[in-house]
Parts: structure tokens; C-alpha cells; sequence
């Protein structure tokens, strides 16, 4: 049973101001839900459907109605399964190895598979500006299918950290150096621009290493990859090699 | 001013069964609609908000005020301009260079992502099993951002296709031999699978070229990567050394 000052308090958080609030934040599903339980996350709430309810072997599970379940789902498609867990007070800075830094990355999806991308590749280090989506929102823990236990996610000033840092910059631009051809080193700040806008004019200058994945065909008009897949092909390109 | 019978006509077309009986489908923004505009796709109808209306130049446009773009389309943020185009008959298959073939991709995004990474790389020929979402699902032609206009998409018997190509088959598997060492080909069929239980098992017999793109980092516990992230990978590895 899920009261109704429960399902007050989870809608609520699926805006960041209730987010920061309550500190806490909504998972949903059974994959992305099992890798939170079996890391740092604290869990302070799980709700599940009648359906799976003798499967799940956990103290703090609560039954709902399916039709509760749509109420405090952020899914349209709502899962068999949603948890609270406890927003962990934020980690110290790796700084070194491969950073990959996201100057105002809009999208929830895009910030999803970026984490689940910078995982796959062994990236623990995740640097966001303060404008870029917020990583507990429904939506990016989602799109990370669990990804986030294992990735370091720092909100930070980007200028400051990169002007303190001794790590080469790296940046993607429309005339940079092929990719392909170029010899990528193994430790550097990586930085991907906004969906629309591309890296910021102040970042840009901090980009030393102008980098652009070729484009192929006779037409070459396609304007741009997504930024989720050009991350795909950079983070491969960094480190096939090493 | 959009009359109450095309209302009822756009928001039915949002369905793949009456996007076959009118053999229409909707195209939504600027930037997709243009493309669309400048290829061979006819367009039958365009919509713009009073916002814009002045600066569109097009015999077929007709005003709309924002409440009713609203009701017609099919995103959550409504753009400025929808159009209608029809759906043309399907093209003759390009059967030689690098063909990518989707075994029963259902995501509509990931279907537009590909789409628009295969024009990126060049890639002018998209097969895609009868049970991969349909191409012209508004959710698939927003997401291609005008790619469409440049990717050759049939739906085809996939096991019949590869079973009479002389072309090699690839597919990706989890013990497939790592993409970064292997000699890839110039004209093959890639096989990507579906979201969940990636390529199905009477694909997998024909596949006999094996890949798998490596994972890194300590932990190794990231299950999978989303198929278009993955597709990115995998299309750059095909085309960087051509």
C-alpha cells in the first residue's frame, strides 16, 4: 500500500527543487534498481506490484496496485518496480586518466547513455557543468540501466577545473583534426558540447586539441551526429588503442 | 486554420494502420522539414504557427494557431511547422557496399539514430526486418533529422536477403572477436540485433563473421550498450580505415 503523502512526495521528486529537498531520487525497473542495491546507493524505499512481489527479497519493500504504480511512475510505460534511494553527498574528483567533461548537455537520455558509455569504456570520472541536466533525474537514472553506480558524476566549473588542471583538452570541432589519424593520448579532459550550440565560446578556448569525426558518403550533408553517438565514437577511438 | 477533418487525419497517422491507408506521414521542425523539402519526398500539406508564418515560402502552407499545433502534433514540445508528406513507393535495394540490417529494432529512436548515423558514414542502404519499427512513426523521422532524405530504407525477409547476397555477414556477439583487431571488409551486411534479445537465433547460423566491440575499465559489469551508441562503434570501426 502506498499512502498518499508517498505518492505526494514521489511526483514531487521527480523535480529537481523537491530532488535537492528531500535528497533523495526515483529509480524504476529491476535491472537499473538491482545494480543501485548492489553498490554505495542507499535505498530508503521500494515499491512493488503485486505481480513480483513474492520474488523480491528485500525488507523495505512495499506492494502497490498496478494503478498506483502509474501514479508515481515517471514512465510512460510504468515498470514492475520503483525505488528511493538516498542522493550520496558528492565524491572527491578523480583527477586524472581519462575526464570526460559536459559543457550543458540538455537531454536526460543523452546524459543517460553518456554514463552508460563512459562505464563500457572504463571512465570512472564524469565532470558536468552546472547548466547540464541534472544526473538524478528520472529519466537520466533510466538511461544509464544501472551505469551510475559506477561512474563518478561531479557538477563543477568546468573553466576553473580545466584552467587548474595540467591534463591536455580535447574538443570536437567542424574543422579539427581527423580523429582517425590523430595519436590520442590516455589521460586528457574531453569535452562535448551542447546538443544545439556546440562547446561554449569560453571552453573553446581552452580546447587546445581540436578534434572532428569525418564524415563520409558524396552528399555530406548530414549536419551532425547526436551527441550520445559521437561520444560512442570518440571514447572507442581513445582507447582502442591503449 | 486546420480544419476539425485534418486534425482528425494527422493525429490518425501517428498510427503505422493509417499511415498505410493514407500513405502519409507527418515530418515536424524546421530543420527535418527542409531536408525533406529538398529531396524527392512530395509534400502534401505544411502547417506553421502565425510565429512563423510570414517568413515560410511555400504555395501549400496554411496557418495554425499554437493550441491547434499542439493538438496535431505528435511531440511534447510542439515545433513551429508540421508538414505531411506522402509515403513514397519503396526503392530498389542497393545490393553491394556496406549494408546495415536491423533484426527487429523497436525503439522508434533508436531506428532514427541509426538512420542518421548511416548517412553520416556514408551508408546508403538500411534493410530492416518486417517486425522493426516502422520508418516513417513521426518518433523515427524526428529523429533522423532529415537523414531520411538520404538512406534508402526497405523492409525485407532479412533470411531470405542474406541467404541469396553473396555479400560476408557480420554480426556482433558477445564472444565475437574484438572489432579493434579484425580486417573489416568495404562491402559486407551488418546485422544489428534487437534491444533486449539482440540478433535472433536463425540470423545468428548466418552470421558467421563474429565481432564484439571490448569493454574496459576493472569492474566489467556493464551488461550491454544501447544498439545505436553501439551502431556508431561499429560503423566508424567499418568506415575509419576506408
Amino acid at each position: 500500500m502506498v499512502s498518499k503523502n508517498q505518492i505526494k512526495l514521489i511526483t514531487s521528486i521527480q523535480h529537481k527543487k523537491y530532488r535537492q529537498e528531500h535528497q533523495l531520487f526515483i529509480a524504476e525497473g529491476v535491472k537499473v534498481i538491482q545494480e543501485l542495491l548492489q553498490s554505495n546507493f542507499v535505498l530508503e524505499h521500494l515499491f512493488v506490484t503485486e505481480a513480483i512481489f513474492e520474488q523480491v527479497n528485500n525488507a523495505q519493500k512495499t506492494v502497490v496496485k498496478e494503478q498506483d504504480m502509474k501514479r508515481i511512475s515517471a514512465l510512460s510505460s510504468p515498470s514492475s518496480c520503483l525505488a528511493l534511494f538516498k542522493i550520496p553527498a558528492p565524491s572527491t574528483i578523480n583527477d586524472n586518466g581519462l575526464i570526460v567533461a559536459l559543457d550543458d548537455i540538455r537531454d536526460p537520455g543523452n546524459l543517460g547513455t553518456i554514463i552508460r558509455l563512459c562505464d563500457w569504456f572504463g571512465i570512472t570520472q564524469l565532470l558536468c557543468s552546472s547548466e547540464t541536466v541534472d544526473v538524478y533525474n528520472p529519466k537520466v537514472i533510466q538511461a544509464t540501466m544501472g551505469s551510475i553506480a559506477r561512474v563518478n558524476v561531479n557538477y563543477v566549473d568546468l573553466k576553473a577545473f580545466i584552467l587548474n588542471s595540467p591534463l591536455p583538452v580535447y574538443g570536437t570541432f567542424m574543422d579539427g583534426n581527423n580523429i582517425y589519424k590523430e595519436e590520442l593520448p590516455k589521460e586528457c579532459i574531453l569535452i562535448l558540447g551542447n546538443e544545439a550550440n556546440g562547446i561554449s565560446s569560453e571552453l573553446q578556448k581552452l580546447a587546445k586539441n581540436k578534434i572532428a569525426i569525418p564524415r563520409f558518403g558524396t552528399l555530406q550533408q548530414t549536419e551532425s551526429l547526436n551527441v550520445a553517438t559521437a561520444t560512442a565514437i570518440l571514447l572507442s577511438e581513445f582507447r582502442r588503442n591503449s
